[in-house]
């Protein structure tokens, strides 16, 4: 039997450590082939590149992967040029991160890390998103080591429900300080935005974005309240949007 | 009582002929703050200006608005500079579109239209994106005036619900032509992409994407089916992903 083909990419760069420890952690359960963006794609969400040229290059092979490409676009770009134009069959895992920030809750929205991740699995490819709570470039990956394999194993033997991505975030702890890896849903949460507001030595406004996060929700069901228990998060994401619940509701106003 | 505030938006750029039409339709329904952005954003997603500059600039008012400003960032960061920066209330309302093209089934996942719809709907404001399968910039959006101000208009009479953002895609017909709006689910599909790849004066390939439009749904329930039909098309859409079918199933692979 062949070796499951792992296709591995993020959102931070195919430079980023997040990715360069994710291939290594990912190494003995396949072959890898690594397509990710040749510059941070941070906040892409699902962005792709339909008014421009779309570049790729092959890259050094490093840490165990069996092939590496850059691309210049989104994440989902990779993933679709990965099928496409470099794969010569289906691949039986779509990994993407380890992202170097949290992508719970609300971050989902606008994650390039998710956004890969949920692409492959539009394509009918098990897939999973990772992150760590700690957008430091220096962010220690290692406590997290076992339970992504764990997580990684478990999927390639018992099968990601179809139309599911799993979105992985993992707090910032020690290894010992890990408490575990809990089922969860997404919290409730938005971000309060402040604009730093600058001007330019022209004497233009602009504005920078910040902001705080807020969280909405105190359900013990949320990937939140598990990531603040030391838990690892594992939220079943799906990318049919449809809000069935409200449906009865809609039709009730009788166009 | 104050008129509805209406905050209108899209990822055509301010001067589509899709945006200046949704305002002339909305003329009537209350005060209209435009806040779109300065070029095209097409298949942004819900992408944020996270590691740049944004600009904003006040613009001449034209077909009824109140205000309109033009910005240099995605439709996500409009809704966000809009309410943070711009008003002084939070909008009644949040209109996105009318987009030149199907937001429909897959679509919404890459929209940048419905992407600043959700933003709002993330920020508790009742929201709509429109859409109209018909990518020409010279698309005729009349056909559709009687429907989007009936859906507009029960939107703000009975309430959209909370957490849901509607997603309308019309078909292109006649008024004649168009059988009536339907409430509906996203339908399973995906694009089944083609890369045009070429090679620059200096010899480097790059690509760019195309592809097909693949529906995987003969659901009569689904947006697609209902387009087909020449009805338009009501999807209640929403930003909590979890898959919460499959948490049961996750829980049962014992981490």
């Amino acid at each position: 039997m062949a070796k499951p083909l792992i296709l591995v990419t993020n959102d931070d760069g195919i430079t980023a450590p997040g990715l360069r420890n994710l291939i290594r952690y990912l190494n003995g359960f396949g072959d890898i082939v690594v397509v990710a963006p040749d510059s941070p794609q941070s906040g892409k969400g699902h962005a792709i590149t339909v008014d421009d040229t779309l570049f790729l290059n092959k890259m050094p092979v490093k840490d165990g992967a069996t092939k590496e490409y850059s691309c210049s676009g989104t994440p989902a770009d990779c993933v679709k040029l990965a099928l496409r134009e470099l794969l010569d069959r289906k691949p039986d895992l779509c990994v993407s991160g380890i992202n170097h920030g949290s992508n719970a809750s609300i971050n989902v929205i606008y994650s390039g890390t998710m956004s890969a991740a949920i692409e492959a699995g539009i394509e009918g490819i098990p897939a999973i998103g990772l992150s760590l709570c700690d957008y430091a470039w220096e962010a220690d990956f290692g406590p997290a080591e076992t339970a992504i394999k764990q997580i990684v194993g478990k999927s390639l033997e018992k099968g990601i429900p179809e139309g599911v991505i799993l979105n992985v975030n993992i707090p910032k702890a020690s290894e010992d300080g890990l408490k575990g890896i809990k089922v969860c849903r997404q919290a409730r949460a938005n971000w309060r935005e402040k604009f730093d507001k600058r001007q330019s030595p022209s004497g233009k406004d602009y504005y920078w974005l910040t902001g705080e996060f807020e969280l909405l929700d105190n359900g013990e069901d949320t990937d939140e309240w598990a990531l603040a228990q030391n838990y690892i998060s594992v939220v079943p994401t799906q990318f049919d949007l449809t809000a069935y619940h409200a449906i009865q509701q809609l039709n009730s106003w009788d166009f």
